[in-house]
């Protein structure tokens, strides 16, 4: 199982050591890759961000399905299941994606109405991925 | 104007620091204060929650409204007007709270379905907590 995550921009040095200690747990169950791409400005970000989508293509989205952690879980799972292993969550920059980048996703997904910093989202969506992972391996996550 | 944010447990050291930095920013707008209390089984935490609660009282609820960023800075300017200049910011413990934490609540308020560990919210909130009073004070916020 493969799991890419494109993202925007750097991180804080606080936000940076909470995702890595998100990813280190992560590769106890898939092949993690967070790719940080450099502020550039909405066109060449997401000409940047379609060159890096392989597989499942999930777009971080303020207006997207709101899925609970145990129906994550169930999507990874039934991909799984189909035979798809790859996936790659895309968050984009302070200034949103363009139109190809939204079109092309396979799944819009939301963590609420609530409009987040990207950094912050980085960190969330990790910590969503890899109680995803503890959720199907029917491991006690609880911190 | 005073925000109190009740929380069960302790934060990592890079959520401790995160939260530190909303909280030194939210000290232009507001009165702040962060109350973390032991975790000790959701009996005893409640007892402890319902004695620290001053003012609106909004209890964290993934069940809750789901508002968005510009909507809870209405909630507070809304507040305001009407008189009322002081908050109780509740997040329950891993297990949650008990049935009179959650019926003494003006507001229950999602931060979406997904499921957050405590640490993760009381970082999410207080980010949440300082967009709102950047919007209201039409304060450009973009990390």
């Amino acid at each position: 199982m493969k799991i890419k995550i494109v993202a925007v921009g750097k991180l804080k040095p606080y936000f940076a050591a909470a995702a890595d200690e998100y990813t280190k747990r992560l590769q106890r169950f898939c092949d993690i890759e967070v790719v940080s791409l450099d502020e550039d400005g909405v066109r060449k970000e997401s000409e940047s961000i379609l060159k890096k989508i392989k597989g499942i293509y999930i777009l971080l989205d303020i207006g997207g399905e709101l899925l609970s952690s145990e129906e994550i879980a169930a999507f990874f799972s039934k991909s799984l299941s189909k035979g798809t292993s790859e996936f790659t969550f895309v968050i984009g920059g302070s200034d949103g994606v363009n139109d190809e980048v939204r079109q092309n996703a396979s799944m819009k997904l939301s963590f609420g109405r609530v409009t987040y910093p990207h950094q912050l989202m980085r960190v969330i969506l990790l910590e969503q991925i890899y109680r995803a992972m503890a959720i199907n391996a029917n491991l006690p996550y609880h911190k």
